[in-house]
């Protein structure tokens, strides 16, 4: 069986959620750089794996996907069998607790904090500056949404129950950045259980071997 | 069996979404109004059945569920048996696809869209005003995600293939706001295969019975 092809870069987040999610499942990949710096993201060949001309890209045999929220869940269902089990929940009910937390993440902790990351980090890179009033509203937007997630920790260890699933998976990359990389850390170290949640995940092995790895290109 | 409640109002974009699917799966249901003039989606009774505050809430026995996209799938998963067949797809890889291009309604499509809708109806609603700036990058935004659908829907009739799915219905109440609402017809009637794919849609008998109830409440 032909290997899986990942196509992105180590210190973008939604190639690291597929990396994560593919040392869960304990699944052999290859892991093929795409020269950013050269645009190559933006020409025809990348386009074709992926429309958006954004990372990552995955290749399945001759399945090819985008969007690394449905490769992780696509790489659950496949490799159900193997690895950390359980990631989708085990009962439709379950299963639609999981995908709950999963769409609170896109759609409320991810827009603040890759606001945050863009103009702390983004920015600069590309030699332009941070814009403080941005930092301030979305951080305090993340402060709202992460009030919502200390209640809910507080009730269950995990974001959809007692155990570890792609809900907690996916929020993964972009805590990193906040904890390590954006000076937000104490948005995670103030909140009791949210800072146990994330001492918790993140000491997972799968995660710290694509941890290691995060780290922003230079000017 | 206790009937499904759905905590929410008709013309929320969110509340359309879960009603329509339910629709499709042919399950009756009772939508239960929220007073939002007197901000009852912000006190504590509706805030335990949605911790963010918006709507629409699901309550089916035990279960209580927010975030449209999540309920939406829960219902295609527990009433795979009934009504619209197939919404979630019938192979891993199927249901793979399904998920990249609900996806990318969450993360490409979204956001112009909820942009637009708010500069152009909300905004005035609430005796603010429209920022024409705003109007006209995210109308160009918006464009540039078109412009990767009508290159998908010359392959394919739907999103996810030959067939309706959860993809398509995902896209439906933002589509109804575009087309009729805030004077974006033309970025879906001068794409040939976007427009045929809208066409094609909305006329589904489970979508009408929804659209016809989303009117923006007057001032």
């Amino acid at each position: 069986m032909a290997k899986i092809k990942v196509h992105g870069l180590p210190f973008s987040s939604c190639t690291a959620r597929v990396l994560a999610c593919l040392n869960e499942k304990q699944v052999e990949y290859e892991l093929i750089p795409v020269n950013a710096r050269a645009g190559d993201h933006k020409k025809p060949q990348y386009l074709s794996l992926n429309p958006f001309g954004l990372f990552p890209a995955l290749e399945d045999g001759c399945l090819t996907l985008f969007e690394s929220r449905a490769i992780i869940k696509y790489l659950a269902k496949k490799y159900e069998g193997q690895g950390c089990p359980n990631l989708l929940g085990s009962t439709v009910e379950e299963e639609a607790v999981v995908e709950q937390w999963c769409e609170v993440e896109s759609h409320h902790f991810n827009p603040p904090c890759y606001a945050l990351v863009s103009q702390i980090i983004i920015n600069p890179l590309k030699g332009g500056t941070t814009d403080e009033a941005v930092v301030e509203s979305n951080a305090e937007k993340l402060s709202r949404v992460l009030d919502v997630y200390e209640d809910r920790l507080s009730k269950s260890k995990y974001l959809a129950g007692d155990w570890f699933s792609l809900a907690d998976l996916q929020h993964m990359p972009f805590l990193h950045y906040l904890v390590n990389d954006v000076g937000k850390a104490t948005l995670i170290s103030s909140r009791k259980h949210v800072n146990a949640w994330w001492e918790d995940i993140c000491s997972r092995p799968a995660w710290k071997k694509i941890a290691v790895h995060m780290k922003f290109p230079s000017k």
